[in-house]
């Protein structure tokens, strides 16, 4: 129940973020919901293929009900809608927490030697916003930001540190989803940042 | 033997709006195949990874041949072929209707449910043209001019339509192609479109 | 033995050249991993997604290891690192050669058609560079300086004529390897280049 409720704020998160990043590119309502849509299920989407296995949103109409609802938000609360920085934020990072543990999960399921697991809990989570700026133009903002996927790869340390310790599947998975939403709160709330990595090309670059 | 022909003009026609997008961007004229080749074949591609099966193009050497075909025709015709501006619009919108169909009857064979053959058939009919414009770094046209995948997902409710109506699969397959490339034509025709998402960036975006 | 070293030195150097194309791009060390790491392993896990077997780098975690040496080595050394143009230059060769080669061996044990194999090693050979070029928003190399994926193609060709005349496996692989790398470093050598897709807005494009 608990589940379903976050994988529904996570989905909706996720479709809002793509569809913030599609206005303001003279893309239209459909183009929109498809960036949304592509957004919410690229990670999984990859995650599934990856593992052989069919895609998700084959077995589960809601994804696409989810992305409509946000489409929806977005085009009656407008601008209001993306106003709502801080609440946004919160939503988009409980869905990373989220995406990332179902990914872990899902791995585990297949037999998958830890350390896939864990990179697979992070294409599960960040994934989707990469497609999402690629389709844009936009030079993809996990590259830039790390502590996006970063934060998946620390909550699939700790989920697999929780099983080391042998702790029940539901207290790992909120613990590890916790952490995850943790790391990236923090690193955002005081600057946390990995350096840049520099060259003589990018003080040029920084100019223009 | 009018199916071939159709899948030969659908490829040919995809395979030209790949080439004709690269050229004038230096690409060379390898780079222009590739660019034809992924136009002609990426929506397939995906779908029958999505699907779990091999895909289409492993099976049948004749896309590889076509797309060669499709640059030969732009390497002997230079700006003619591109300036049959109407021609090549049918053609394309011929490809848009017969892969949607043949997307929508590959997944109806793999018992998927009705609205996944849907998505299935957008996917195949207009994910190239995606792939296209991210390799040559345009915003994609799929996103802007939304009749593209529409025509798709209308085409796909037609042919449930059909099947519902217990039409011949061959009847459902013609008449369900025909309402893709009628929607298109109509849409282009009398510059029906949806709205463009709206934001306050939008407005500076569009004086860049 | 050998075959891992040249694995190894062809990993590593395809991770080089993302993380050197990262550089000068606020890209941050983890985003600058990321690159490397699809530019080292994106064209074998497009090859295995088509084949529809397990990735390579899940049975095996020395790509990513090598990948973070790969970063280690742009941080220690730095624009000395870049510098060293002609050896990265080999290097980058030598995985083109090697890559390409394992790409038409791994589908030849999936009993595809020879033509698709040869497909195959180009896709092993060039779809990391791409999708480098991809994330980064560059217009794809690839595209730009054909030799690069015809220099696998003509490698691969080579490949089924040393199968015809019964060769052994091992002679079979190391000659079509090293006529990749021989094609391509003639090519750069003596500046041969396929000629350009010209076209009336290609000249407005050049002066931009």
């Amino acid at each position: 129940m608990l589940l379903h409720a976050l994988d529904f704020i996570g989905t909706f998160a996720f479709a809002i973020s793509g569809i913030r990043l599609a206005s303001g590119k003279r893309v239209d309502w459909f183009g929109a919901y498809i960036v949304g849509l592509v957004t919410a299920v690229g990670g999984g989407t990859l995650r599934d293929m990856l593992l052989n296995v069919a895609p998700f949103w084959m077995l589960d109409g809601k994804y696409f009900l989810v992305t409509g609802l946000a489409l929806l938000a977005a085009l009656v609360l407008k601008d209001r809608l993306f106003r709502l920085g801080k609440a946004l934020f919160l939503f988009d990072t409980i869905g990373l927490g989220l995406f990332t543990v179902v990914g872990i999960s899902k791995s585990l399921a297949a037999n998958l030697p830890f350390w896939v697991c864990i990179v697979m809990g992070a294409i599960t989570g960040s994934v989707g916003g990469l497609v999402r700026d690629v389709l844009l133009n936009e030079l993809p903002l996990l590259l830039r930001r790390d502590i996006y996927a970063l934060a998946c790869i620390i909550g699939g340390l700790v989920y697999f540190g929780c099983r080391q310790l042998q702790l029940s599947p539901g207290a790992t998975e909120l613990i590890a989803a916790s952490v995850v939403i943790a790391a990236r709160v923090l690193a955002v709330k005081f600057h946390i940042n990995l350096p840049v990595l520099n060259s003589v090309e990018d003080k040029h670059d920084e100019q223009s």
